[in-house]
Formats: C-alpha cells, sequence, structure tokens
C-alpha cells in the first residue's frame, strides 16, 4: 500500500472512530420495532423501518435474508437469483463435479437458464409469519410435575403447534426457544427446493487462503456463489430482494447484516460457560483435530478419497479452529470474568428486590447443573459427535433409532424422525456417499473407539467396551469389511426395513448400533431431563439479567432471523499493530504464491493486468455481531442495497459466542464490487449482469 | 490497544505523512557537511551542522558514536558509561556467566563501579582523525601492469599507510575503500581495551521473542546493555558523549541514526546483484539453514553442550534469516529490476558524453566478471564459511596460514597475520572454546565434506575428495578423536608453532588444513585479481552513476562511521495492514506465555502491575537507513540526546542492503525510555540514575 493509501485509511479509522457504535445485539425482527428509530437513523439506516419489517403483516425487507442448508443467503433480483458463500452452494458444486468436468477447481458459470445446475438436496427456506407461542408453551410448563415431564411436555406442545401450522399449503414450521425459555416464536416459513446453481468462482477464488486464512484478517477471499430458486418450474419471484448496490462501500459506512446466526451462549451464567470451555471446547479442539489429521494422512495421494472427504474436512477443520478460537478469546478478552461480574451486578441488584428471590434460586441451581454435568463430559462429546464422526456408525445409528420411531405415532416420535423429516433423512443418506472413503472412515472409527475405550468407568460405554474387548484394529477392519451399511444400495433399503429386519441382517455394525441404542437413550433422556430444568430455570434469570439492564437485551442466536446493524470498520488486533477495514485485488496478488491455497488462477491474473488492482474492492471488515449460519448473510447499506456477503469473523472475534467485544468484534464481508468486477471483466458475463441491471 | 489509542496513532501517521522524508542515505562525517544545512534543519536538526562534525578538527558529537566488536554503541556519560545492545555484550556475559551464577538469564547490576565485570576479550574503537587518501592510492593504481599487481600495490599501500599511521602511541588505523576504490579514507582511532559490564537486562528482555520475533515488528525487545570504558585503571572520560532525553520521541519525531554499517551492496551492477541473489543468499540460507538443524539437534537435551552452540547459533540463524529476506526483498521489492532501469538510464545519458565511454567499458566488464564467478559459486562459499563453519577446520586453517604468514616481514604478509592482529587472533583462538562442543562440531565438519564432496568436477575441492573417499562419519569421527586442534591448551600450544612444528605432529585435522592451503591460496590468488579489476572498473563506472544523479550520493556501506536522518514512522506491510511505529510494555505483557521466548521475568511483570503499560514505551520504529553493523547504534534526537539504540531492520526492509525502498526501509529501536524504566522503576539503580542525570 502506498503512502497516500496509508493516510486515507488512517483519516478513515479517525473519521470512524468519530462516530458511535452500537454492533452488538443479533436482533429479531420484532426487536427492530421496539429500537429507537431516532438512533438507528443517525446510525445510517436510511428506510422506515416499516419497511424493514411491518408489524402488521409480520414481514419485510428482512424476509429477502433466506436459509439455505444451515447457511444464510440473499435474494438479489426479482427472477429469484440466490447470493451465498461459496462454501454454501459447496455440495451442490461437489454433486456435478467429475474428474473430468471439476466445476470445484474451475469454477461455473450458466451462460443462460438452460445451463443452470440442478441440486438434488439443496433447499431455500423462506420466513413467512412469526407468532409468539410464549404463553402458549408457558401454560404447558406449569401443569408438569418434574424437568423431565416438563421437557417433553414443551416437545409435544411444540410438535402439535408445528403439525397445526403446516396444515397451510406448502408450510414449513418450527417452534423456535429464545434464552432457553423466556421466549418461543412459531415460525411458518415455506421451502423452495428447486435451486439451480448460476455462478461459482473456481474454488482457488472462492476458498482463496484455504485453512491458512480462515478466521484471520488480511483476507481476499471471493467466497461467493450464485444460484436461482424456481417453483413450478419457473423463476421464483420473491416479494422482497436486495438490489445490488454499484457504489459499494467505505470505512465508516453503515451496514446490516441479515441471516440465520445458529448458536450462542451469552445467556449462559458464568458458570455454566467455564463448563463449555473446559469441556465442549477443549474436547472438540482435540478430538476433531485427531480426525482432521486422520482424514489428511489416509486420503494423500488419492485424488477420488481426497475429493471425498474434502467436505468432511472443511467442517472439521472450521469445527476445530473455531474452538480454538473460542479458547484463546475467552481467555484473552477475559470474558468468563466479565460475565462473572456482570452477574455480581444482577445479584447485588436482585438481592434488594424480593420479587427476584426465585431469579437467584435459579441461577444458583443452573451453575450447580453445570458442576454436575462435568462428570460425564467426555462420553456425552463422544455420544454428541456421532453426526460428524465416521459415516458408517452415524448410519448405523440413525438406521437402528428410525426404525425404532417408525412405529411410534408421528406426533410421539423424536422430532428428526417425524414424517416430514423423512425425505431430508433420505437426502443425507445418499448424498454422503460422496463423502464416503472406506479408508478414511475405518481409520475415524478406530479413533472413536480407542477414545471410548480410555473412558473413565464412570462415562464408559458398555457397548463399545463389550465389542472391542480384543485388538481394536482388527475388530474394527473386520467390521467394515462386512456392514453393508458402507453401501449406498443396501443403506437406502434399511432405510425402510424395520427393527426385526435390521436385526435379521446380523449386519456388525448395526449390531453395535443396537447395542449402543439403549446407552444413547438413556443419554438422551438425561439431556431432556437437564432441558427440562434449563427450561425452568433460565427464564427466570434472564428477566432479572434483562430488568436489570432496562433495555431491549437481543436474545441467543437459534437459527432465527435476525439483524445486525453495524459500521465498516478496521481494529487493532495488537500493539503495533492497526487492520484496515478493506483489502483489494492488489493484497490477493501479494499472496499469490502459485500454490494452493495462494494460487491465484491464470484468467483473474490477466484480467488484473489491465486494470489497477488497488482499486479492485475485494474483503471488508464491518464491526457486525454474528455467528456461524450467518455464513452468506447479504450485507447491506443504510438504503437496503447489497454491498457485501458476510463469510467470517476474525479470529480476535471467535468467543464473540460467550460476549461482544467493541475493540475486535469484526465480521469478514465480501465486496459485491469483487464479485461485480469478475462477472464482468472476467466472465463477461452480459446475460447476469443485465438481469442484476 | 483502545480505540483512543488508535485515533492517536491514526493521527501521528498522518503527521508524520505530511512531513517530507528522505531517510536514504547512510552519510559519512564529510558527506554530512556537503548536504545543505537548511534541508537538515527542516528535516528536524536542531544543532549546528558544525557540532556533529568540526571540519577543522575532523570529529564532532558524531564520534561519539563508536565501534565495540563490530556492533556500534554510544557513549552516554562523561564517566566512560557506552549504552550497546544486550546481543552485543552477549560475550562478556556469557565469559562470566557459571551454573550456579548465570548472568545471562538473571542479567546484571553493578550497584558500584567496584562490581562491574571486566571483559576480557571486549574492545571499544573510538575514531579520531579521517584522512582522504585516494590520490595515494591511485596513484598507486596507475603504475600497476595487471589486475592482480593491481591488487597486491593497494594492499601494500595501505599497510604502509597503516603502519605509518600507528606509529601515533595508541592508534590504531585502517584504509577503509568507498565502493570498490572511488575514494580511499585513512581512519585513525584509538582502542580501548578495559571495558567492565554495568548493566543488563535478563536474557528474556534482551532477548524476548527470540528468533520468532527477530526481523519483525511488531516488537517488544529490550536489546540493550551498559558497559564502561576504562583507560589507565579510571573511567574515561570522552570528549562526546549523548545524554540521555527524558522526553523521547513520537510519531513523525525527527532523529539520527549513528553507528557502523558493515556492508551494503548498493553500487553493484544488477548483474552483480543477481550474481549475489542466485550464489551467495541462496546458498547462505540453505548450508546456514542445514547447519542451524544440525547444531539444534546434536545439543538437545545436554545443557552444556546448548549454552556452547548458543551464540554460534544466533550468528547462523541471523545471517539464514538475513539471506531468506534479501530473496524475498529483493523479489517483493523488484530491486534488482530497478537497479536494472537506473543503470539503463545512465548509459543512455553517458552514450551522448564521450568522456563517459571508459564507465560504459568499465560496466559492461564488472557485469561480465559476475557472470565468469558464478561457475565456481559453490565452492567459493564453501571456502569463505570457513570462519563460520565447524571450529576445528577454522582453527587448523588459521593455525597452518599463521604459521607460514609468521615468517615473512610483517608488511608482507596477509592483514590478519600481522603483528597488530595477533593478540586478536590468539583470543578468538581462547574464547573459540566456550562455543565448542565435540557432537556438534563433528556433525557440522560431516555436512561441510559431505557438501564439498557433491561439487561438480569444476569446482571440486582435491583436498577434501582425497581424505574422504572411503565413508565420510567413520573418518571424520576418526579426525575429531585424534585431532588436538579441538584442545584449548595445545592450540595456544600451536599458535607460536612452526609450518615444521605443526607437520610433525602428523595431527589430521592439520594435514588437511596443509592439503587444503594450496587450494585456498589459489582461490585467494584469484579473489585477488578481482578485487584489482573492480579497483579499476567501479569507480569509472560510479563516476558515471553519480554525475548522472548531479546530487552526493551515499557510498555502500564499509563499516566506518555514517549517519542517517530519519524519522519515526510505521509503515503498510502488506495490503490491509498498519504497523504502529510505537509498541509499550502492553505488547509486551500480551505476547507473554510463560515460556520462552515470550517469558517476561516475575519482577517485570510485577514492576508492569503498578503502572500503565500502555504507557511505558518500548520499542520504536524510524526510517533509517541501516543494515548489519549498525545493531547498537546510537539512535539520537534534533539536540543530539539520546532516544534510543538501533537493534534491527523489519523484515521487509532486509533486502535494503541492495536498495532503500521508503515504502518500507524501517529500523528497530528500543526505546530509552523503557531502559529508564527498569533501571528505576524494576531495577531501584539510583546510582546509575544519578550518573545518568
Amino acid at each position: 500500500m502506498k503512502l497516500h493509501a496509508i493516510i486515507k485509511c488512517a483519516a478513515c479509522l479517525v473519521l470512524a472512530a468519530a462516530l458511535t457504535f452500537a454492533g452488538e445485539g443479533k436482533w429479531t425482527p420484532q426487536q427492530v420495532l421496539q429500537l429507537d428509530p431516532a438512533w438507528l437513523k443517525k446510525e445510517g439506516l436510511q428506510l422506515p423501518v416499516s419497511r424493514l419489517w411491518d408489524p402488521q403483516r409480520g414481514t419485510g425487507l428482512l424476509a429477502a435474508a433466506v436459509n439455505i442448508g444451515g447457511c444464510s443467503a440473499g435474494f438479489v433480483s426479482s427472477t429469484g437469483l440466490i447470493l451465498t458463500n461459496h462454501h454454501c452452494l459447496f455440495s451442490l458444486l461437489q454433486e456435478h463435479s467429475r474428474p473430468d468436468r471439476d466445476l470445484i477447481t474451475n469454477g461455473f458459470l450458466a451462460r443462460t437458464p438452460s445451463e443452470e445446475l440442478p441440486g438434488k438436496t439443496t433447499r431455500v427456506t423462506v420466513p413467512r409469519k412469526f407468532t409468539d407461542v410464549t404463553r402458549i408453551i408457558e401454560d404447558t410448563v406449569r401443569v408438569s410435575a418434574d424437568d423431565l415431564a416438563r421437557s417433553k411436555a414443551i416437545d409435544a406442545k411444540q410438535k402439535s403447534l408445528v403439525a397445526e401450522c403446516e396444515k397451510t399449503p406448502g408450510a414449513r414450521c418450527r417452534v423456535a426457544v429464545f434464552d432457553g425459555g423466556l421466549q418461543y416464536v412459531l415460525i411458518e416459513s415455506f421451502e423452495l427446493s428447486d435451486i439451480r446453481l448460476v455462478y461459482a468462482p473456481p474454488r482457488a477464488i472462492g476458498e482463496f487462503g484455504g485453512e491458512i486464512d480462515n478466521w484471520m484478517w488480511p483476507r481476499h477471499t471471493g467466497d461467493f456463489a450464485m444460484a436461482r430458486a424456481y417453483k413450478d418450474g419457473k423463476p421464483y419471484q420473491p416479494e422482497f430482494y436486495f438490489p445490488i448496490s454499484k457504489s459499494g462501500v467505505k470505512p465508516g459506512d453503515f451496514v446490516m447484516v441479515l441471516g440465520y446466526p445458529g448458536r450462542t451462549v451469552r445467556s449462559l451464567t458464568a458458570g455454566e460457560m467455564a463448563d463449555q470451555r473446559d469441556y465442549w471446547f477443549r474436547l472438540r479442539a482435540d478430538i476433531y483435530g485427531e480426525w482432521i489429521r486422520i482424514l489428511e494422512e489416509t486420503t494423500k495421494g488419492d485424488p477420488a478419497a481426497t475429493i471425498a472427504v474434502a467436505s468432511t474436512l472443511k467442517s472439521l477443520n472450521n469445527a476445530a479452529k473455531n474452538a480454538q478460537g473460542q479458547l484463546a478469546g475467552l481467555q484473552r478478552g477475559r470474558i468468563i470474568e466479565k460475565q462473572a461480574a456482570r452477574e455480581d451486578a444482577v445479584i447485588s441488584w436482585a438481592a434488594q428486590r424480593p420479587q427476584y428471590a426465585k431469579a437467584l434460586a435459579a441461577k444458583k441451581e443452573l451453575d450447580g447443573r453445570a458442576a454436575e454435568r462435568r462428570k460425564t463430559a467426555t462420553r456425552d462429546f463422544l455420544f454428541q459427535a456421532i453426526p460428524n464422526g465416521p459415516l458408517a456408525l452415524k448410519h448405523a445409528a440413525t438406521l437402528v433409532r428410525l426404525a425404532a420411531e417408525r412405529i411410534k405415532p408421528d406426533m410421539q416420535r423424536e422430532t428428526d424422525y417425524m414424517d416430514r423429516e423423512l425425505p431430508r433423512l433420505r437426502d443425507r443418506l445418499e448424498r454422503d456417499q460422496k463423502s464416503f472413503s472406506l479408508k478414511a472412515d475405518q481409520a475415524v472409527f478406530a479413533s472413536y473407539v480407542n477414545r471410548a475405550l480410555k473412558l473413565s468407568p464412570e462415562e464408559h460405554i458398555a457397548a463399545i467396551d463389550q465389542m472391542f474387548s480384543a485388538n481394536v484394529e482388527q475388530t474394527v477392519a473386520r467390521l467394515y469389511s462386512s456392514t453393508k451399511v458402507t453401501s449406498l444400495d443396501e443403506r437406502l433399503k434399511m432405510f425402510c426395513e424395520t427393527t426385526e429386519q435390521l436385526r435379521a441382517r446380523r449386519d456388525p455394525m448395526l449390531d453395535l448400533a443396537f447395542a449402543l441404542e439403549p446407552e444413547l437413550r438413556a443419554y438422551q433422556q438425561e439431556s431432556k431431563t437437564h432441558d427440562g430444568a434449563v427450561a425452568r430455570l433460565r427464564p427466570e434469570w434472564r428477566r432479572a439479567v434483562i430488568a436489570h439492564a432496562g433495555k431491549p437485551v437481543a436474545p441467543d442466536a437459534n437459527g432465527t432471523l435476525r439483524v445486525s446493524f453495524a459500521h465498516v470498520k478496521g481494529y487493532a488486533p495488537r500493539d503495533g499493530v492497526i487492520y484496515t477495514p478493506q483489502t483489494t485485488l492488489a493484497g490477493m496478488l501479494e499472496k499469490h504464491t502459485g500454490e494452493e491455497p495462494f494460487n491465484v488462477p491464470a484468467i483473474i491474473r490477466d484480467a488484473a493486468a489491465t486494470v489497477n488492482p488497488e482499486q479492485v474492492p475485494l474483503d471488508f471488515l464491518a464491526d457486525a455481531d454474528t455467528t456461524g449460519g450467518n455464513s452468506g448473510s447479504p450485507t447491506v447499506n443504510g438504503r437496503g442495497e447489497l454491498v457485501g456477503l458476510n463469510f467470517d469473523r476474525v479470529w480476535e472475534n471467535v468467543a464473540n459466542d460467550f460476549g461482544y467485544n467493541p475493540d475486535v468484534a469484526r465480521n469478514v464481508n465480501v465486496d459485491i464490487r469483487f464479485f461485480l468486477w469478475l462477472i464482468k471483466d472476467v466472465q463477461k458475463a452480459d446475460n447476469l449482469l443485465s438481469e442484476l441491471k
């Protein structure tokens, strides 16, 4: 960067610093209406709040942000075009890639709608209606005798509300729980299942920097891809969409990040947070770290196996690095200590007010429960990690559970096994085959078993102890050589089989799943009991916390639509260093080594040679309040125009899940001007450009 | 860093950027008098130029910067106190450290002069008089027949000038060659050999960040140590010294960095530079890198051996990392390409002016010679690396050469073996014993031999081919088990022995040195011939370059006194990042992990807890033009007061030896305010404080 650019950046930092920032809060659409409109205007919102959310209709511009397979995305045209992150459409690319047509490596562009590539399992969920059902659920809670019964009663009521809601044709409903039961909202959405790939850059752009740059700044990743939603074979016409901004952003600009943040834990007590840190994140960093090494080692030099495990590896890497970042950030930001200090303030305040006596007791019980749960933390983690672990075990456990659940009346089943979920479940069983590598899966399985065998007597898993009493590696090899669970055809047959049929197969992996089943059920019972207790306790405590705050408090992320109000802004990661908030194509070229993950494709380098690369914006930072699930979130300006897509947080901000630290709370966005440059100057995709205007 | 600090820094950057910078140039004292005094004043010099250097007397404040064993240093009191870098007095600390009194780890403070620790081999050289002898040398050159004769004639004339000069009692003289013979200056100095350690911080402070932070920014190293010079048993009273500034520096401030920069190569042609890059630096990175790994592996788990090789390891690490930085910087800054472009401009200009025809021919011949020398580059590197390689080989080669040289008349000897150098030579033979580890030395020697055996037929070293025809490892082991060169007592005896006596020992390491001797002599003959050619060619070419520039051009560094005019200033190392120019104690604490090299001693942490660590400055950047040899350079403000000590350059600036790039040319200084804080708040060294006022 030349000196004049430094001056510019430095001046911008000063300018930005002169404004007041209030990036904290993943606000629900309903909460946006409770915020002070004058404050929002001052922050930079140029639309009337009612354009964001119409209280009468229970929808608005915010609903142009949709959910796409756990990621966020935004409609950007009246013709169903959707922008999201490259990694959010990765499975669609994987689905259509073959060794002789490597869309992952080369990228893809449909020059006409007929060239668009349909996805088998990609679905978009569009929100339609939000109804507060707290009172209804609370009525249910009050009559319950104990924690387990309470938990079951809440489950049952949620299911019946969902079933009722889904009587509306095409509706897809859920009851979202806020802050452990402080509020319950019935959300009605509808699903678009015909999603076709329109454009994806080469992986070297979409994942530029790879694992090395993941969670890092400065960043130069073009992490976006475009799809089109169809309904009844025609491009879907959304009621709301974000027109693409041509002016882009500059430091200090107001932006809103919309989307579906997955899970934060700021409403936990400091004691519960410490439990998360000491068990959940440490185990995740450790165990996933081991699986990553295994996947890498067992697929080395085998191109097919390398492609197969790529997606799993991405998820595990992401989760493991996230865990490391949480641990580092908790320590660095002294977040748990700060939460404890805030709690002390609430406790002193509440102690003067008899109406909060129950709140204080509730907090104490929450802390006590956290301490108790530590005793079986490693076993619990292994149980919870089954969906992310060896595919054979995951599939066997799923099939065994499915057979047991399917014979129950729909409403009495586990949520994941209700009729409405079965197509999705079958999709996963099918899709997973693309990710299967026998050698890798077997090695991860052996690691899983070895971990289980090392558990303390208090935590041990009997089914595994029994089956693997002899040589583990040999037993595992035998098991994989005889199981049929790893065969897609057989697995899809099993999908329809009864418990008796599955048992009759005498398939050793299914037999292991049958042996595990009572232990998994018992653990789930414990979890449900805990959930029932939390539903009883957390709302009490949180009501005291919120009353003490005396202003709206954004609830923890729970996968529902949220908006964060932010500004484009750099930060100081450490003594002596300032990160400026905007990177450019020049920085991408600077990082180019010719080798993954810093290999800028020749077509990009050629196009870059014809412009001043310092004038092509690439990524930018804002102080938006985001978390996992915000991947692909539309980042829009004060006029509601798309200026970027959120795709990451910075490393110093990972522990943000526990608490917002304004000094380092920065999300990473790909700049829409980079997308436009690629589409125009590199791809010459005039069709798309004119469609986007 | 808090937001207000960012604003402050950002504002400072703006302020700094508003000034005009001209950091380029390591000016000789004589050149300072040729610069425009108004420009110097505008830059920030508050003293009259004549205070810096008095042309009448040929001395001035600049002479308060002295040479200490290859490092720079500065007098800071009228009582002989000297400040330099921690690593420049490291051997003094090593000399006095024992397992039960580990001064390296714990640091040292003399609370009274009687506690000061004398050094056996530490010497300070103070410049006294500079005389231009160019004409005298040129007269010698003109009468010479060929390049070898010319080289020898120049050597002989230099020696006689030095001998004449050293007739003055206590004088220590040398003839310094500028830009390959453009100018020759006879420098008269005197030597102080009674240098006693006064203060050194714990190594964890003096080397904070270790190899990880070496060449890096942001930096938090307290790289200073203090000694006192004695003369005739009394504190030496220097005529000039730098009083310590109490106000310190702020971004944008003018500073001067004074000292003895060792070697730069900016006067080379682009063709010669490419040769340096392709051979010298690539080989250094490769071969020294290998030796570093060997030293580390062979001393692992052996505390005595680890201490022994520590100093060698430091030098090698520094040189290897430097080489990597040169290579990266040359590429990044496109420095050779820029030099080529400048040369083209000079060539076009000179082509119009017949008086420069010889200059053009000279440049062509220089390029041709560089191309020719590539053919034996690896062998040449191995010969040149003997002083940095296995000690046994170095000592054997030195002793064999010494015996041959000593029988010659003093004036006809190689410079390093003249009578005046012998005490120094003996010191080294003695001091090296502290650095000797049999296992490590043997392993490095084996690596050396294996490299030599792999040379192409054109480059091969006959002495090594013959001795190591069989199993290398066995031969090396036999050699080390029977040589006496590795014994200090025997080596000191050998120091006085004749060639015949050495041969009679039938010591295999000496025998190898005897076998190598003719090849080394032949190589040195080639080098001398080359030097003679350069002395003929380079001045011709440089005169054209300077005439084309039309203004003073600072000559390449050559270990003589220089001054660089600079400003405190950050920089942008890459897209998205700004480095601010000042670090603080807060950053050191931030880096603290409790493990080397980021282990802040408890006494520092305790003292830090009583202050705001963001208010204790630690290191700062300036855009001074420095290189190796500037270690320990006094950094002084416009009033001549000491504000810091130079101790490093930043990574992006390593290739600065080839050319000054204002965007990244930054030197790293330890802030004198950190020294004062340590002395006052941590050490409570009131004696020192009052002596420094």
